[in-house]
């Protein structure tokens, strides 16, 4: 028996990813079973097979993937683990849906420290479980080192949604208002004073969080929201251009009614940057019937991520599908979509 | 307007990718709207979201995921767009499920030729029309130059199991036949090959196709099929060892009945290598009750991908759970695990 079972464990103090972790052969049988299935166990996962099983009722689902290439790998407020969760059950969420299994396939550059890797699938596993949701089934590539970057988390989510319950980015009226659930720019911000390495009072912290619990409270409260998106690359501003083009109206803000935390704000100011254009992790926003913006920024605010939900502009008709500020001081600027690139691998 | 829009289309004759395409703002917009979503179309997609929704009925999903990092990336047979459709297909097809919707995640590296990029997508499109799905929601990281190696793509796929179709790698029994679909070892000769520039008097092609329609059919005639997986990475002896492994069992192979090309032969020979432990991207195992394994291959020879199926062995009792193979000479070894890494970057 002993020639068909490693006769090691995986060294996780000071052992590397090597090629053979993607060979398909017992190094990455090894891998799999010590590090992947050890930690994100679950009933699917044990049926081990390459494919993971499931059973449904009769109605509609919300698929959405996500590849995570967020560089540095650990950064105040979570790493690339937790971020791989958060943001595939957040896009699932987007449909209104409730996201319950999630696939991962990893993509490993030969080098990467055991002791890393570990860290990373621990934090997912300790996100899934808090979300509530499985990575169900999975799988594992290593590349050549200087043909990759530490680890790629790409996941995909499933989810279920509510009967009666359609929600679209085509879906924005004029008159509709606009909400957002919370502070705008905290993730790119701490991201890139990490980067940076700014030494900063308060350590700015993503907002990195799944946002299903909140969604499937704002659903009960008002079935009929016309859209939910969360603004994570390119921030509010390109988002809102977004949903202006896509369901063809214009949007105006009031920059006053816009909550940024004021340590973000400063280091935005230091930079040159504007948080509007800044990524999110854990923030929403939702475009409503006006009847339905109060009692959902009421259940927004209940939620442990929407404390600081507020409405923050109004949808209008725009053949140009414009996306408005009117400023502090009473001014109109047109918020265009983020041209270039502000912040590569925010996420 | 002018302002709203690009003014030009993508260079696709010269230009490349570059961090822009990776922003979240209008050039990632615009890479989606030109490449993405113009050669994948499908009303999925059209939907425009982060997510896509579709319908199901109550049973039993499968769900699979496969990174896909081949390298080169073109092949003979083949290229990383049509692997990236069969490869999920295929994994999603030995749950004994016929796929419908996948999701592709890019990771795209910065100079990579936009040339190449559409090349890859149509080659996608192709191979999701033929195989008769369609990929749903997607998503697009770029990394620096140096981070990663032009392209990998992860695709997830979700298809429906028949009722009353229960396949596993767990449900072997002794007694079982083995068959295979046809020859092994084409796709990382084919490869191997490639890379080494090996001047064939007739060029090895992978055997990279997609299943799933060769599976159904085999499900309708014999919905006790026991066990299905795709010999890939690690090759059928690797395979083989994985299923003794989780049905706790021991596997007899007859060399002389396992299909391979001469070509392939003949290359591993040259090479030093050995075709059983070399990947396959358009064959499957099954494992079967006797009396369904002649119905089973006369119905897999009928098919496009399973003209060469056979039996090749049966599974017995075996407490070491031991693969063994009866050579041509009427001797008997002992086929390993594949130990190391034969072929890097094979899938």
């Amino acid at each position: 028996m002993s020639q068909r079972r490693p006769r090691h464990h995986l060294n996780l103090e000071s052992g590397r990813i090597d090629m053979s972790h993607g060979s398909g052969g017992r190094a990455m049988a090894q891998l799999i079973d010590e590090l992947f299935r050890h930690h994100l166990d679950n009933r699917y996962l044990r049926q081990g097979d390459d494919h993971a099983s499931f059973e449904v009722g009769a109605g509609r689902l919300a698929m959405s993937t996500d590849g995570h290439v967020i560089s540095p790998l650990f950064f105040p407020g979570g790493d690339i683990g937790s971020l791989a969760i958060h943001g595939t059950v957040n896009d699932v969420a987007m449909a209104g849906a409730m996201p319950h299994y999630l696939s991962a396939g990893f993509i490993l550059e030969e080098g990467l420290p055991l002791a890393d890797l570990q860290r990373i699938v621990i934090s997912m596993a300790e996100a899934a479980t808090a979300a509530g949701v499985a990575v169900i089934t999975g799988d594992t590539k290593v590349v050549e080192r200087g043909k990759g970057d530490g680890i790629f988390i790409t996941t995909t989510g499933v989810g279920t949604i509510p009967d009666g319950v359609a929600i679209s980015g085509r879906n924005a009226r004029p008159g509709d208002r606009v909400i957002v659930s919370g502070t705008m720019g905290d993730h790119g911000v701490a991201i890139l004073a990490c980067r940076n390495g700014l030494q900063l009072q308060s350590t700015i912290l993503s907002d990195s969080a799944p946002l299903h619990r909140m969604v499937a409270a704002m659903v009960a409260v008002a079935p009929n929201i016309h859209s939910l998106r969360d603004p994570t690359r390119g921030g509010l501003a390109t988002t809102l251009n977004e949903l202006a083009q896509q369901s063809q109206v214009g949007i105006r803000l009031e920059e006053s009614a816009i909550p940024v935390r004021e340590e973000v704000s400063a280091v935005c100011e230091l930079l040159g940057l504007d948080p509007l254009y800044s990524a999110n992790e854990g923030k929403l926003i939702c475009i409503c019937d006006p009847a339905d913006a109060e009692p959902l920024v009421a259940t927004m605010r209940r939620q442990p991520y929407g404390e600081d939900a507020a409405v923050i502009g109004e949808v209008v008709a725009d053949p140009h599908h414009f996306v408005q500020l009117r400023t502090r001081f009473g001014g109109s600027r047109i918020v265009d979509w983020l041209v270039g690139e502000q912040l590569p691998r925010i996420c």
